[in-house]
């Protein structure tokens, strides 16, 4: 008889934490160009990665970095015993194709940029749970083929708003096992749909923030934990203008604004690349991740982490409709032992 | 320490299998009109739904069914721990926007018409594993949605092909439970994506009969069962093309067609509704689970079920890029104790 794992409403305890025992992280151009170039294990030259589509490139990428996960712990393909993974083309083609390539049992998920947070968490509680023993989490995103799909085609040339936020061409691959040597995720807090009315399809953060600050605050009520518990608490993708308002929301919240908080919208590229509010997408929060954050980690710069993923659950059809855009996001604890 | 329960290369078992305490249907009218309307427990008046789109009266039919799950056990909306929903929509909307009113923590999903079985399978690990009491699993499908998305908007009248399936109007809820009264969640494996090249989009049910086959015989080789085992076997939505492809399928792997096999695709409606070779959509199964078979399992007519449910993955935007469509499928047994 397994032992109940839930604390308060929303987080659940691993009571032996998966291991992160190898990542990847594939990146585009404009992601290269940016402060992490060193931190990523491959930069594409060009946004078709020897392809004929957008669309293709992302699940080639996809498909390499799940690759590259494994091959880092001398893992052949079939021996991962599950993928989970989702992105945000309609479908979530790139995940399923890149499954039906990688040929391994698949789940697919859809939780927009979020995707990193909750494939990771079902992962965990897969793998704790006692049913896999090897279980891959993963996604990504691709500028060029969200940008047609979700708001217009870049060859448009569409003045962006400030708020706009710049969609990473990315992917990022999670190797959990049941054991290792890695960071382990210890617990996770499973979001609420939130929406505050934001109608803006310009503007994902403000979408988001209250979603982020919703999960942070029911992290730290059902774990009783303060704030400065971890060295770094990161949400996913806000960007700059839905950081600024995840910390209004904090202090009307009555949350402590950390001074180890930050969002890797506005950490993935530098203030000189003309990203507007930041960056976006799934692959965003992966290959920050992924990328620096994860060998931060291994360094013991960070050895306590919380990841929070956030995503827009933006649809052009509902917004057409006259919807709100609904925020989710979930929090991952990921420490080092 | 957990055990662990996975048996062969895609099959886990549940050591405290998960009871289905209480379930819910609602369909629209021309599913009413079919062979089984006493199963169901509401039959719509129309498609709208008292909502101006039919994007809406889907998000209305998910939500209004996970409701009446919930309150056959007398539980309030709040009582449910977690909702695992996905549906065919574009960025999955139906499922997003019914999270948001019912304001339980969410994990989206994406598998097609497979979503039902994804659902279920993924709520029994998290039970089992110790994680959660109370889990909803759940999807939906709309025909006028549906079609507008995937193919032609039905007011342009275009004649369907012979092998073209009719998209269900339909959401199924399932409320899962640590402990109760009801059939059991007892094993389930997870499938493969698997392409035979099949490119027509108007035959899904030939692009997944290869992974219905991939999935159930993994199934009997993991389990070491022979196909008498069970009831019956039934899978998603193949309909009349794709069920008969099966059973070749099934022959040329080497297992016997079972007599007791069927399809809710080739169930859902009868032989004069004009629906061509059959049903589809992620309610197409939800509804035959959520009614007749479930029905059928508490009277005892039924006391071992193979619930296989389909999903072919196809996008407007790959298949315009020119590939072919992947089928991908889950089976997740259900046993009175």
């Amino acid at each position: 008889m397994t032992t109940f794992k839930k604390t308060g409403m929303q987080t659940i305890n691993f009571d032996n934490p998966p291991v992160i025992t190898s990542w990847a992280c594939l990146v585009g151009p404009k992601e290269g160009e940016g402060p992490w170039a060193k931190d990523f294990d491959r930069i594409l030259a060009d946004y078709l990665f020897d392809e004929d589509s957008w669309e293709k490139a992302e699940n080639k990428l996809l498909r390499e970095t799940v690759k590259l996960a494994l091959t880092k712990q001398d893992l052949q393909t079939m021996e991962a015993e599950l993928l989970l993974a989702g992105d945000l083309l309609n479908q979530t083609i790139s995940s399923n194709y890149a499954a039906r390539e990688l040929n391994i049992p698949y789940l697919g998920l859809y939780g927009a940029c979020s995707t990193m947070a909750e494939s990771l968490l079902i992962g965990a509680m897969m793998i704790d749970g006692g049913f896999f023993n090897r279980v891959v989490s993963a996604t990504c995103s691709h500028h060029y083929s969200a940008e047609r799909q979700f708001r217009f085609p870049v060859e448009q040339g569409v003045q962006l708003a400030a708020s706009a936020q710049w969609t990473a061409t990315a992917a990022g691959a999670i190797v959990l096992q049941v054991k290792g040597q890695g960071p382990r995720v210890t617990c996770a807090t499973i979001g609420r749909v939130i929406d505050m009315g934001v109608d803006d399809t310009n503007n994902m953060g403000a979408a988001m923030a209250p979603a982020a600050v919703s999960t942070i605050k029911a992290h730290f009520a059902d774990k009783g934990l303060n704030s400065d518990y971890y060295d770094l608490i990161v949400t996913g993708d806000l960007g700059a203008v839905g950081m600024n308002l995840a910390k209004e929301l904090f202090v009307q919240e009555g949350l402590v604004p950390a001074p180890n908080y930050s969002d890797c919208g506005v950490l993935l590229y530098d203030g000189l690349q003309g990203v507007n509010a930041g960056g976006s997408g799934c692959g965003c929060s992966a290959s920050m991740l992924c990328g620096p954050l994860l060998k931060k980690m291994i360094n013991g710069e960070l050895n306590r982490l919380l990841f929070v993923a956030t995503g827009a659950l933006m649809s052009p059809t509902a917004s057409f409709q006259g919807e709100t855009i609904p925020g989710i996001a979930h929090a991952v604890a990921i420490e080092n032992a």
